[in-house]
């Protein structure tokens, strides 16, 4: 198929249509939107800043009508493309929808419109002794809306799920302009298709997420860390199972190799013992009156499972202190090297030694690049990191690397992404995850949503036999 | 769209392509699958035993060339006609493929067949220390994929959430007869469409689900009841709140109104003083340590809220003792009339009082109805339950009273089912709830899936301007 470029008669109609002031076309306004946290590259015709739901489907109206891509984009900071105009068109931010229109401790529901921040919703609940579970590391900038699309995970995926459980109802504008919603606000619903979850997750490409109820929980009233060392992967993913088996349930539980702890210690001071090959990280909630021996009792698991230099801390300082090498990674892996490919591969939890073992197999054969490993063991995700310099001849290795990777993690009953989302740098990945009739399956589900194929083309899906083009020169590295 | 009978040539063909011994085509036999929980009768003109996957998708491959309508049967204990044989046709009895293939404590998570009784999942990955939490009532004899077809719920909703969040993986054969299978083994997975959960609910409509992966979490080590006596339901339903305003997450809030009470006392005796409205039951589960000190906690919040006679209970006897009522409810109903509508509608938890208000309102437009409610308040999850004469005039005024319940329902933002399903019994009240643009998006992916509309005709979705036939004569009370 091909796309139509924006021309000045379009223009013109798209100012009428969704108000003159919410269209942004200045060079400076368009670069803002021209990329996201995969860092490509690519300029979108337009923008529109979307105000309201039925402003939201007008637009959608307008880009059916005209046959431009549309996209949507809350914070950008996605890891896969999942917001990044590749083949021009529009891109609709919805950052200013950004009111959390009620908060209700009876029914443990909020009402929010998409372009919330999902840290400030987590803030304002807490004001209210709940909790709003979900917990992408991007939680502090990355939107609701962004985290519907992507389904994000995050830290406390073992105990408490992902975006998709907190999702109760949607209100959206679908690919073929209708605004509708979808689901009830109630904890129970059973009455038809469950559409709902079937738009979380899917990046954009069936319809635009205009309002969102979600599934609060009384926030628990403690938490505690534990910190273990261990001289091998084994017997740290060993204990997780042992932990289990004392019918204690952490909210999280987070893996960091011995690259990883390097990488740290060349950042920052650290008081990691250096013979650590594995360090676990585990993060229990609960009543203060528990949290206490739960602590204890998750390091007698590790001290039985060889750990040494075990720590617990119940006091939030303590607490902090002990994530500290954890919460560095990011910032320590940035400074080393600002090219990175930080890939989200999900494998069942007792494959995870398995899984490390075969990307440092892999990795032999790439000597030129850095693979540090870390991630949250509790659901078997690990954030593989590729580390390159700024070269094309290294993006290319790096990218290599990470495509000779994925047939072990589907033959180990993984997948190739856990909570970052395909967008279009994992679409070529999906045909030996999900084979042709499945994709074959979300691709007629896909057009019954969007016949038109205007809303985030390219992305989640490979586009099969259709080739996608477009007047402006298309997607860098897309 | 008119269905063929199955005609001797057919039968013959059936019996070569799924095993002439899995065919039951006698009359006594074809009357043990003429009916399910609903008590509407229609027979079907054969039944196939199903014994694997391959055979399940030969079955489907046949009654799309024969146009024959099929219904996925495990237990028949649905209580919306889910599994009823509305229009002649097969029945695919799955209770034989009742394997539980694995559980893997290191994993979290069990694979099992379709077949498999809920209760002895439960039971056996106890024995591993594991807990599978959705906990329906009809759990001792109702299937794994029963349960996966109609999302059961049940008691545990508050804190655990239905089957779809405990769905992982689905091996389903299409409507079109493509076996395949939908999602990741993985806790984490977002690779493409989420499918898995579109066919969770989806009421043996979509497809026929021959293996399922379920997650599993570590069995909590202790529980406490507690049981609380109101003298108005608004201060029960008070109570959820201040008990969650404590930070407490129950995984049980159940109540009973006083016709509810009357009628388990008409059965047997009870400790629950005379002058009682409203019961609560609160469940709680945890650590050993702390379930003394949280069910004092929310016997506190119930007594700030004006309950009287509160008990608590720790020792697996004492629990029993204290659910003895709620337990005996569905006996008690049973022996006054055995002709019921149990209706199943959720509303938002602040709105429960409010609906049952309404409830009572419209009750008294219908003196020969009796009606009792009871349910899961903690999802406000209201079970309706109106006791009838087994006469057609009954029957006629029972329906319409429940009809004249289901605009209030959605008025005040519930949702016509809330576990149950739609089944062919509440089809026509779904478009007052989902409107026709949402119910045309949903006829569309049905037909993705099943394109000739052979599995479960006229259940789930009201058929829209389709008319179906169908050559024996079609259902009673459908």
């Amino acid at each position: 198929m091909r796309f139509n470029r924006l021309d000045n008669a379009a223009l013109s109609e798209l100012r009428s249509v969704v108000g003159e002031r919410n269209v942004l076309t200045g060079r400076a306004d368009l670069l803002c939107y021209s990329y996201d946290a995969t860092k490509q590259e690519s300029l979108p015709e337009a923008v529109v800043i979307i105000t309201d739901s039925r402003q939201a489907r007008e637009l959608v109206l307008f880009c059916n009508r005209r046959l431009v891509p549309l996209y949507a984009r809350g914070a950008g900071s996605n890891l896969s493309g999942g917001s990044f105009p590749s083949f021009g068109g529009i891109v609709a931010d919805f950052s200013k929808m950004n009111r959390i229109l009620s908060i209700s401790p009876d029914d443990l529901v909020a009402v929010v419109e998409p372009g919330v921040i999902t840290g400030d919703l987590q803030r304002k609940v807490a004001e209210f002794g709940l909790k709003y579970p979900p917990d992408p590391a991007s939680a502090d900038f990355s939107t609701i809306g962004g985290n519907i699309a992507e389904c994000a995970g995050g830290l406390t995926g073992v105990k408490y799920g992902v975006t998709r459980d907190y999702v109760l109802s949607l209100e959206v504008v679908t690919g073929s302009g209708e605004l509708v919603r979808l689901g009830r606000p109630t904890l129970k619903d059973v009455a038809g298709l469950d559409l709902t979850r079937l738009v979380v997750g899917s990046e954009g490409t069936l319809a635009l997420v205009t309002q969102a109820t979600l599934k609060l929980i009384p926030m628990p009233e403690s938490e505690a860390v534990v910190r273990a060392c261990y001289d091998s992967l084994e017997k740290l993913a060993a204990a997780c199972g042992r932990i289990f088996a004392r019918r204690i349930f952490p909210t999280t539980m987070e893996f960091m190799d011995r690259p990883s702890l390097d990488c740290v210690r060349d950042y920052r001071k650290t008081d990691i013992p250096l013979e650590t090959d594995a360090l676990l990280l585990v993060a229990l909630d609960g009543s203060a009156a528990e949290m206490q021996s739960q602590a204890e009792r998750v390091k007698e698991a590790c001290l039985e499972g060889g750990a040494f230099d075990v720590r617990t801390a119940l006091l939030p300082e303590d607490r902090e202190r002990l994530w500290g090498a954890r919460k560095a990674i990011s910032p320590a892996l940035y400074r080393i090297a600002p090219r990175k490919l930080n890939e989200d591969i999900c494998v069942p939890r007792s494959k995870l030694p398995e899984m490390v073992r075969r990307i440092a197999a892999r990795a032999g054969q790439f000597p030129t690049l850095k693979v540090i490993n870390f991630g949250h063991i509790g659901d078997g995700n690990i954030h593989m990191n590729v580390q390159h310099e700024d070269t094309e001849e290294d993006y290319r290795l790096s990218h290599q690397f990470m495509a000779s990777v994925m047939p072990d993690v589907v033959e180990l009953g993984g997948t190739v992404s856990g909570e970052h989302g395909i967008g279009n740098r994992k679409v070529e990945f999906l045909p030996m995850e999900l084979g042709p009739q499945v994709l074959e399956l979300m691709r007629k589900v896909k057009k019954v949503f969007d016949p038109r194929g205007i809303l985030n083309p390219g992305k989640l899906l490979p586009a099969g036999d259709t080739e996608i083009e477009t007047a402006n020169g298309g997607a860098t590295r897309a």
